[in-house]
């Protein structure tokens, strides 16, 4: 039965609903300061596959929640996600042309634009989260603890962070060893690289999905496994297609980490070696959730999903 | 007696009690990615005046609570006004080399810093906010709608709203006759960019003081018609310092409304014309909170300073 989760059906299903409440909460392109709420509204809408307010509706109905109803407090989770995007393209980071097929927000509203529009998507961000107006029936102590779990996978600590690692790291030597003291070390760099920037706000999804689902203290440890694990897979399975991607398929240059001597991983240990790692995050992460029941199919078919997907 | 309100004492006694709050918080400048930490610190501890902060307190004051455990709630408007100060000033925007008498951020760290300095303050405020650690007696009700209010004043409404306008509104025509249709165009053109640009976060922070202080809804409202009132007053001010004080009296450079035809009160009306209206919004302030007791009287005596300061 595990494997015949439709996983592909469910994505489908759950990015509409995703992608109808972000229409709805967010305001329109006319909305004043138009230009602005333009420059959102272009990033947002570009086709991202959402899922990270995905891994959170799963989340909650592993715990038995109807998940429908928290849509507004888990839609945030794509905006931080999306605010992210826009930044690491600006030409002071990344300086990418193009993410998902188009050109990077900086590249149609400016500079100064996509800074704004990525600093109003996280207060907005946060804003929907504690809007008395949304999803009145969830209690405060949880929209709370869901505010907490979204700055810190936001800040320092975690997307921040990691960009900040990601640009200022020196990337590791040209050859390294397998099974060398410097293949441990630049492991280690880059898995601390890897749960800032990818790994917390993937965790951070499926815990706040928990914690508005109401789970108990166990299922909520059980599910942060769960949600460390995919988030380290997700990043290795990004660097894969970095390396074996075309443009086409990733709507986004590639063979970029190689060009800029990035920190990834197929670069460190190269590539059978990351599958495996991926994988044994993913083993790990079904694992976590073995005691959940049927109501946890869409978690386990996810994880699935990360480690072989093609874009 | 009113005059008599020691206003330098008070702001010099707050601004120590919210410094020492700043430090506790804080991510010390050793603490990983360390060159983060040490962006941040470097704009936070440039010698700001702390008034957001301060007003919160005293606001909280004014409707009878102990100002100090809120302390914890209240520094994050301090983090918000520092981020955009980083992000104004970056070489997209505003293009500042000195602030607060000191190279910029990005003069010092770098633009990829900088932008990342400016949004890990964004979440570390909201983080503060909802962190379950500090101020455990404030109930989650006023923590929400502290968060709330912050992350309203912070957005395409506030904030980032006004600089937005700021920076993509065609500046005023050379001369606006008194009295005529123009002028009173531009001054509500002027109005819109003011309130969001500054008058957002000013009247938030009365507003966070007076929450978690537990205002009633009368409270409430009269509290949040003082933090306009100076709010749009302190932008005047400020237009005014531009025109009149030297760079360094101002730590920073001046005329420079005037160089780049920005939106300033000045251009548009005439420095007395702006005193006056700068005074008007002063009274109106006070007058709002002429119902409140002894316990108003910093609200009181913060509401003149902004009118007289002198950077």
């Amino acid at each position: 039965m595990d494997d015949k989760f439709p996983v592909l059906t469910y994505l489908d299903d759950r990015k509409a609903r995703v992608d109808k409440t972000l229409r709805e909460v967010l305001p329109g392109p006319e909305a004043p300061p138009a230009l602005l709420n333009q420059a959102i509204q272009y990033s947002l809408f570009a086709g991202g596959k959402r899922l990270r307010p995905i891994l959170a509706l799963a989340a909650a109905e592993a715990v038995g929640a109807d998940a429908d109803p928290l849509l507004p407090l888990i839609a945030p989770l794509e905006l931080i996600h999306t605010y992210s995007l826009i930044h690491d393209d600006l030409p002071a980071m990344d300086d990418d042309d193009l993410r998902r097929g188009i050109p990077t927000n900086h590249r149609v509203y400016g500079e100064d634009l996509a800074i704004l529009a990525g600093d109003a998507l996280q207060a907005m961000a946060f804003g929907l989260l504690a809007d008395p107006h949304r999803a009145p029936t969830i209690p405060p102590e949880a929209r709370l603890a869901a505010v907490y779990e979204l700055a810190v996978a936001s800040g320092g600590g975690g997307l921040v962070g990691g960009q900040v690692l990601d640009l200022r790291t020196p990337p590791p030597s040209e050859a390294v060893a397998p099974d060398g003291p410097e293949r441990a070390s630049a492991l280690a760099t880059l898995d601390g690289i890897h749960a800032r920037k990818t790994g917390a706000l993937i965790r951070a999804a499926v815990r706040i999905g928990a914690l508005l689902g109401g789970a108990t203290s166990a299922q909520l440890a059980a599910l942060s496994r769960y949600g460390e694990g995919i988030g380290l897979a997700f990043q290795i399975a990004d660097d894969l297609l970095d390396v074996d991607a075309t443009p086409e398929e990733m709507g986004k240059a590639t063979h970029k980490d190689d060009r800029r001597r990035k920190w990834a991983y197929p670069g460190v240990v190269g590539r059978e070696a990351s599958r495996a790692i991926a994988r044994q995050w993913i083993d790990g992460a079904l694992d976590a959730i073995e005691p959940f029941d049927e109501r946890a199919e869409p978690l386990r078919g996810l994880a699935r999903f990360i480690l072989d997907r093609r874009s």
